[in-house]
């Protein structure tokens, strides 16, 4: 069993990091388009078979050290009774999306077991067919990216009308955030019955909000729902995307045992800000840095483990993968980490 | 002579801060939509006695301490030989985007007095008809702005084709951004000749660089355009949205006299990375914060002064007006800032 996930994020000594890349069941493999082209994203989130198929791709194909569970974080909108599009070229969108109180007071209670039932199958069947040779990632969206895709029905640059909502309606925004902070708690925690053997929140939309507002509305509902999974007892990762100045305050709020880095972020300045915390860090290379030739990659990902350092360190990209790199970059990405040995002289270079 | 914001920039103190706003002569205002509506962005941009009816609106009507000419960082490149469009909803695009090194070579040199006469006729203008009432700003984009515009041909939200060319032709690149240099530098010195009192670079997709990156392709350039900016003997502002990270870095190397605050950065911890340098600080509230009540905004514009401090403060927005804001809400956030009074008190606290 290749557990190197999960003693990097007990920050144990480890010979190399573990590495996988956010959106590794995505577009960019010719394996994924082809079972994509048979059925549309949400069936293939709806079909266990499907989602499994295009999770293990990945682990044959590109050789990563674990799996992610094939989803959506828009699911949990959707079980709380939403409808849920999602178009080709114009990406999901809720087409009546919520606009005032009441909206919110309709929405459903989740039970993960009813109406997320086909990912917690998707995860058992995962889990039983990677045999152990991959620790299994489960994952959610936290309540301030939900509430926001909620509130403005698709994705923006802004999403000025979510934080339109938080200065004009704030009691509206709290209450939203409150019921999503218990469903994603109760999702994840199904997710590690279900054989998740490490969660991830995806605070996708942290970066569009400032400071004071991300203290407000983002940080206390992602903390909540992130220490409600940690008491499922499978390690928590949370990536805050667009929040770098705020990875010690989200290490302290959250008591997640890693922390995203996203490539804004420099390693080094990463890791100094979390220095006082007992976090793995994991992150980050630019996606774009995969357009570079095998070469490129191979250094720039060897020069980004240094500089992370020995202790707790998980390498993935800063963002999800694009979909045009070619799968040969994200396999020299891959191997770059393979090849790398924490030898005593290197580990003593960076103390 | 309402001289506040030449005062601030030279960190002397005053009673309060200057206060303008990114985008002030825009679509927020009824008074522009009228000029607007009877001609297109670009012949407005074009016709001086358009830009300058335009540009002395927010003066006029919001109250502000400065005005800033208007018109468009694409004009530059447009200069160059590349043709714009500008299609409502869409924003300005350039059909023909750059795609190969040749393209670059083929690029005109531009001339500021010849192929931008019209926006240097509209900064004369603008300063004959402001008589000293307030000063007046001049502007450009920065290189790297401007050169991923002219390789993706239109705004993107990840810059992934601009990035591509920095990781598969970083020859390509800095043969643009050499040109660029050169462009803006020469442009902004024409301005101030033109009758621009201060001049700001905008590096509105800062952001979408990584550290490595921004050092490589970013900062270079942006220091090269400020530097020669500077010997027209006008104060230079340069803003980096999305490199906040950066502030001390674009201070050292630009040498400009106000850094730029976007709202994702907290006002103390821009004090605290500029501390070293001898540079003013500009911004910046989140855009979005002028949704709310003008107590709130009143109370959130003081907040955010205190926290700048008394000393070389322009208060400003941390971003853009955005277009639906009420008039009256840019009007409670000027007046927030007119009301307040640096009281040895206050000053002392603020230590």
């Amino acid at each position: 069993m290749n557990d190197l996930l999960l003693r990097a994020l007990r920050r144990e000594t480890v010979s190399r990091p573990p590495v996988w890349m956010m959106r590794q069941a995505g577009r960019y493999l010719p394996e994924y388009r082809a079972v994509r082209a048979k059925s549309d994203f949400l069936t293939m989130c709806r079909t266990p078979e499907l989602a499994v198929e295009v999770t293990l791709q990945p682990v044959d194909l590109i050789g990563v050290d674990a799996a992610i569970i094939f989803s959506d974080i828009l699911v949990i909108p959707e079980a709380m009774g939403m409808h849920l599009t999602l178009d080709e070229g114009i990406g999901p969108q809720f087409p009546t999306p919520l606009r005032e109180p009441a909206d919110v007071e309709r929405l459903r209670t989740v039970v993960p077991e009813e109406r997320l039932d086909y990912m917690l199958a998707a995860l058992r069947m995962a889990r039983r067919a990677l045999d152990g040779r991959v620790p299994l990632i489960g994952f959610a969206g936290a309540p301030w990216t939900l509430a926001a895709y909620m509130v403005e029905g698709r994705g923006t640059k802004q999403f000025a009308v979510a934080k339109r909502m938080l200065f004009e309606q704030p009691a509206m925004a709290h209450a939203l955030l409150d019921r999503l902070a218990v469903a994603v708690g109760d999702f994840l925690v199904a997710q590690v019955s279900a054989g998740a053997q490490v969660v991830q929140l995806f605070d996708s939309w942290a970066g569009a909000l400032a400071p004071d507002e991300f203290r407000a509305f983002g940080l206390p509902y992602l903390a909540r729902a992130a220490r409600r999974a940690r008491e499922a007892g499978a390690p928590v990762i949370v990536f805050a995307p667009g929040a770098g100045w705020a990875l010690d305050e989200i290490a302290a709020a959250t008591g997640a045992d890693a922390i995203g880095v996203d490539w804004h972020t420099a390693p080094a300045a990463a890791r100094r800000q979390l220095a006082p915390f007992p976090v793995a860090m994991q992150g980050n290379l630019d996606p774009c840095a995969l357009y570079a030739a095998p070469s490129e990659i191979r250094a720039r990902t060897q020069a980004m483990i240094r500089q992370f350092g020995p202790t707790g360190h998980i390498v993935n990209l800063g963002h999800g993968i694009l979909p045009d790199v070619p799968p040969a970059h994200a396999r020299a990405f891959v191997d770059a980490v393979k090849e790398w040995e924490w030898t005593p002289e290197r580990v003593a270079a960076c103390r």
